[in-house]
């Protein structure tokens, strides 16, 4: 049972003197306390339901049974490390390699998706015997110092660009350099990758690895173009570099049609290591690396252990296995492109009607709304995009949050779960609000609030 | 209940195929398996009970009745994440305050031991805008990246040291530069740090952090000689450095008399920045860096967001929350100082007799036995402890493991509920295989086997 044990002011108080202020909240001007929550709905104190459109990580919906009832009876029996042999960590990898290209094969257990990307990251500098490495603009892998060095979205405004890291553009056909008109933009930006190459080349230096969330989350909810993977695939392994695929936040059916984010990309695409993370144990700190035998061997002939006090344990991967049979059991990737599907195309029913939205796109449950003040020009409605969360969330119970460089990005990452119903209901708030803002202030977009 | 669902051959040979190599097995040559555990005790797939003295990790005793409850009903009613306010989050900090000195009052949840002391690098090199650390010889921070770097244990036998990073001898007065007999151990350490700042600064260099395990573990269960971290800190400060006291394998009661390891130093002595993690969560991935004000205020004011996803979400809280229940429940710190006093006196007596002992050290329920083969020279009985370990557990069901730079320590590291009679037993039984080697084959020492 729920129950509130201090008042919110308190709660609030206490939040404020005890917790890093770093750890930011959501509405800061006016957070909310959830003290509940079921499937895609929050509660907060007072009983108010909110419609939660945000919540990747409680993929298959918050507190589901079965996955608690998993975690419970596991937790009764046993949880250990996994220097001792236990069935659950041997299965689960085994479940895990039935979604994945045979060749992605061998499996280490972390707890979360930056311990994955920073270990990817020794994996691939381990087996080229190389440092560099190459990543997107606006990309972010991760809160660790190794991640840091590889987010352009974190390392741009604070430590800056190592000598060993390589920014390629980001490859959004709404907004970058080659957009949707352009008759192959996989190739033309994939040709940004292999010309960076070259100028590192020439620096007299060598690529350890190209890192790539399969798609651009923070970056603001982008599909990469097709073509484009199995392109850079080619020109890194040619440089003698490493493919790596975060499928942090985009993995584990939420796209619907593929599994993981990468197979977008063709059946004859395969990444030389997979990162895991967010949405793989339903809340529980859960996440994983997976890669090939070669660069497993590599890492393994350095001599030495790799230890993760709680990567693997029974407790976590009986939970990752309940997760995965409830998306099964559940068709939850059917419900993804079922509702992800009829939410795009209710979205761009919208765009034709106000001007403010300029782009529509995502694949199943992964989707982004991307607010313009000009059509021509595409300048992001930063402010409105603000107004508009707020508003959804003021007036309609509905969470969303905003992503991109200009933070003009509203995204729908929610439950595994989520209906048409909830679908609707977020398009009508959504039109209402545009059309009232529309109405009475959208004009205000470059003054300020 | 515990069920196999696999033969133990068959989950052997699916962790050879699935599970990276660089992950290791406990008795690699004759794997356990374990399939349910509860207090101090773990049983295979035989029903065969093992004495467990090494599952640090498992604080409060494996699968805790009191722990699980307390996750299950959270895992019931809500887990998100930290950017909505909860109760949870702010009462467990409230209650880790309470055990630690005022001023370390600023609480960051993330969930790792190695999480924790990543976040703690960087807070320290934001506070005091430099980077060179300075660490001690041996010691072992975690598993990231950046650890690696401050660890010497893993970075001997991989990158190497960074030209910011700087080595200061283990005070470990059995077999380190200063010994027993000096007047003044934890003095002549100190000064071998001050002397190290110096070199430090003529290289023109400026330190950000001394880092330092309370009591170090891989090292070889190390207690750090009286004023010595008083000392350092001041010299530290005095530096512009921080002094982050590593808790992750010495804290929440294990020592008995104190709460903390550092707390050992005398109740005048507080670090700056404090990491927790292992026992904290009795197996839950749980770990936290607590610092002062104005640590927290120089993090904040980068103005960029530390977001850690799973990081103080209401179930690892909770969990959090019972741990600390048990341990004053239970009176598990007096039991640590009964247990552990009796365990240390009663090793001393094996140390008469036995002449392949040659120091028993330690604090609570964290003891070291360390084996030498020359009572002079002081030389590791590397293959001796080899030998001892393999024996307890084939011949008297207990676990136990080495630590120390020549693996001669045999650790004693377990559940709070160890009893008495488990030390006992512990004792009477390396006390019979120590006698029967010395008849037998303890001159092997020096030669393979």
């Amino acid at each position: 049972m729920a129950e509130e044990k201090l008042k919110k002011e308190e709660t609030l108080a206490m939040r404020l003197k005890l917790i890093g202020q770093s750890c930011r909240l959501f509405y800061s001007e006016d957070p909310v306390k959830i003290i509940r929550a079921r499937g895609q709905y929050l509660f907060d104190e007072n009983g108010r339901r909110y419609l939660d459109c945000i919540s990747n990580v409680q993929h298959v919906g918050h507190c589901h049974p079965a996955v608690t009832k998993a975690a419970m009876a596991q937790m009764d029996v046993l949880n250990t490390n996994s220097r001792f042999l236990h069935d659950n960590i041997v299965l689960y990898a085994d479940r895990l390699a039935s979604t994945l290209p045979e060749r992605l094969c061998v499996f280490y257990f972390v707890n979360s998706g930056s311990e994955a990307n920073d270990l990817a990251l020794r994996l691939a500098q381990q087996y080229t015997r190389r440092e560099d490495v190459v990543v997107l603009d606006h990309a972010y892998h991760g809160h660790l110092k190794s991640l840091i060095d590889i987010s352009p979205y974190k390392f741009r405004k604070l430590a800056g660009q190592k000598e060993w890291v390589h920014v390629a553009p980001l490859p959004d056909i709404y907004r970058g350099i080659y957009r949707e008109d352009h008759p192959n933009p996989g190739q033309a930006y994939a040709d940004t990758v292999k010309d960076l190459i070259e100028e590192i080349h020439q620096k007299g230096r060598q690529i350890s690895a190209f890192f790539v969330e399969s798609l651009p989350s923070v970056g603001g909810q982008i599909v990469l173009p097709e073509g484009y993977c199995s392109k850079v695939a080619e020109y890194v392994r040619s440089a003698g570099g490493v493919f790596v695929a975060d499928e942090v936040q985009t993995g584990f059916g939420r796209l619907g049609s593929h599994f993981w984010g990468f197979q977008l990309q063709g059946a004859d695409f395969c990444p030389d290591i997979v990162t895991m993370g967010k949405p793989m144990g339903n809340g529980h700190p859960l996440a994983c690396v997976v890669t090939t035998k070669e660069v497993a061997a590599a890492f393994t002939a350095n001599g030495v252990e790799y230890f993760n006090t709680f990567g693997g344990n029974p407790v976590s991967c009986a939970i990752g296995l309940a997760v995965l049979d409830v998306i099964e059991a559940e068709d939850l990737r059917g419900n993804a492109t079922r509702v992800g599907t009829h939410l795009k195309d209710m979205l761009k029913k919208l765009q034709a009607k106000h001007e403010v939205i300029g782009d529509v796109r995502g694949v199943g449950l992964f989707v982004g709304l991307e607010l313009i003040s000009d059509r021509l020009k595409r300048t992001p409605a930063t402010k409105t995009a603000a107004r508009l969360v707020k508003r959804l969330k003021e007036e309609d119970q509905i969470f969303v949050s905003t992503d991109g460089p200009w933070e003009n990005v509203l995204k729908f990452k929610p439950p595994m779960c989520f209906s048409l119903e909830n679908a609707d209901l977020v398009v009508r708030c959504i039109d209402h609000v545009l059309t009232d803002m529309n109405a009475n202030e959208l004009r205000l977009e470059n003054e300020d609030i």
